[in-house]
């Protein structure tokens, strides 16, 4: 079962008056650093500061009666986290959230404040999976994963369709990517609507396990990588993910932690807008040169905005 | 003479493809915070980060062709001085600015990157204006003054027009007062357009030249003062703005430094937006009660974005 552009679609009517339509902003001083002309779609902007509320909502919205009285259970790292614990409460739904305890402290305190129940476990003592499944399997929860999912796949989809839409002919899309929900439903919807598009994903170098199975064609894996891109820690792509970039994605390249750093702050003191370390990751590709594409016109999905305030004091 | 809302338009005109149109963007949790309806009108997504290069660019496009040969000098704090920067290399006339010695490092070195020529002047020695003038002079060169001109204030107020023809009908309009150019073009633009909505400037309590020119009907001056609010520390109201401001603004509100900060970093870690102190007067005032208007619809201008990153890590 994979995702088409038709499900993408049905996102976005799913999502329509719920989530945010995020800008599309343009920058004079990016585009004469890069060379090339960006349009930066402000998920940055969206309801609980990340494109995870479109997945998540998505895959709610489409749970039956039984499952939604029952209620859900995830686990993230941060965003995903915030965004089904949001996305349950429009919808009146139970949710538990499996969190690492060293997860960024803004994204904690905003999971609890929509009314989740956070569970948090040592990352080098266990895996998020396992603790989840024991519990959702005792309580007959329902498991909405961060990115392996058809559903989340098609909601994160939709940010790139919009951007898309509102942008008149892109030569390239580029995307973060971690465990692959964002940059797989870019995909879709970008090279359903512009066959001739490249679509690029970026990572940390610290987290470069997505690079190394685009190249090898086999899933590879990263234990605990310690970048400081948290949206990106994740262990390894999602099957579905995996199976749709090997089909529909151009490229996936890596950044160091040091880049990521000097495009955020490119993004805050430049942009006036505020992203969090991963959602810097593909300009920091830009900037850097690791993908160059002078003279061109290039989507770049900004794909949240939770910085730690603690955090940038050391970054700066 | 004063200024209409046909100079807006007319000034809008002037403006169309070369400043940005700059987004509104709205947050429940703002809303949930302040008890009414926010739209917060971007600018500092403007070019240049704030308003200021609407009136600049206004006044510059309508100098006959001896003055622009001959070159046009100004003096600012900082934003109005890169806003005439990059107006006058768009438009091919030479500039020289005249600025404190003490002015955010940013906000220099942004103006010497627009190719304009930067006088620098010790504040508790001399006066800006006294120094302009008798640079001008010696030159012939047009004073562009940063507020007390019609085509300066026609300029600002097509932000608050735009803000206006976006949002379905406003019963209040926020703008940050200094000299008084942004809030007597938003007062214009917004009256003129919705005549029972009330405007409302706000400044910090440092520098309540203004509130206290507003309640006495007489200008009044404040010396050097030390708020962190670097836009608002003019000595003065314009004598332009204030008699527009008298005629239209509803109130004058001041806030203190602290909560401006409080207000600068609730920009930053929940609306996502790099606003520098100036820009989050509105806010503050809605944030600490110092305007209440319960389940009313409030546009608030968010001026600028031109932060120091190194005054930044003092405040956190």
């Amino acid at each position: 079962m994979s995702v088409t552009l038709d499900d993408v679609h049905s996102a976005a009517l799913a999502l329509r008056g719920v989530a945010n339509r995020t800008p599309v902003v343009t920058s004079r001083s990016a585009d004469s650093v890069t060379g090339a002309s960006l349009f930066f779609k402000c998920e940055n902007l969206q309801r609980v500061g990340a494109f995870k509320f479109r997945g998540a909502y998505n895959a709610l919205s489409r749970l039956g009666a039984e499952q939604r009285k029952a209620g859900v259970l995830t686990w993230s790292s941060g965003n995903h986290a915030q965004a089904v614990a949001l996305a349950g409460r429009l919808l009146g739904i139970p949710r538990t959230i499996v969190m690492p305890d060293d997860a960024p402290a803004v994204k904690l305190a905003a999971t609890r404040s929509y009314g989740a129940e956070v569970v948090l476990y040592d990352k080098h003592q266990q895996t998020r999976e396992e603790l989840g499944r024991g519990i959702a399997a005792q309580r007959g929860l329902t498991i909405i994963p961060p990115y392996d999912h058809p559903h989340i796949v098609a909601g994160q989809g939709t940010a790139a369709l919009e951007l898309v839409q509102e942008t008149a002919g892109l030569d390239a899309v580029l995307a973060p990517v971690g465990g692959g929900g964002l940059l797989s439903g870019t995909a879709v919807a970008t090279k359903g609507l512009l066959p001739g598009a490249r679509v690029i994903g970026v990572e940390p170098a610290l987290a470069d396990d997505p690079a190394r199975s685009f190249r090898t064609g086999q899933l590879q894996t990263v234990h605990t990588p310690e970048t400081i891109a948290d949206g990106a820690r994740t262990p390894s792509l999602g099957r579905l993910p995996f199976e749709i970039i090997r089909r529909l994605v151009d490229d996936i390249v890596t950044v160091s932690d040091e880049a990521i750093v000097r495009a955020m702050l490119f993004c805050w003191e430049r942009l006036k807008l505020v992203v969090e370390p991963t959602g810097a990751l593909p300009l920091a590709a830009l900037l850097e040169g690791a993908v160059k594409l002078p003279g061109k016109r290039v989507g770049v999905i900004l794909s949240g905005g939770n910085a730690d305030f603690r955090a940038l004091k050391a970054w700066l």
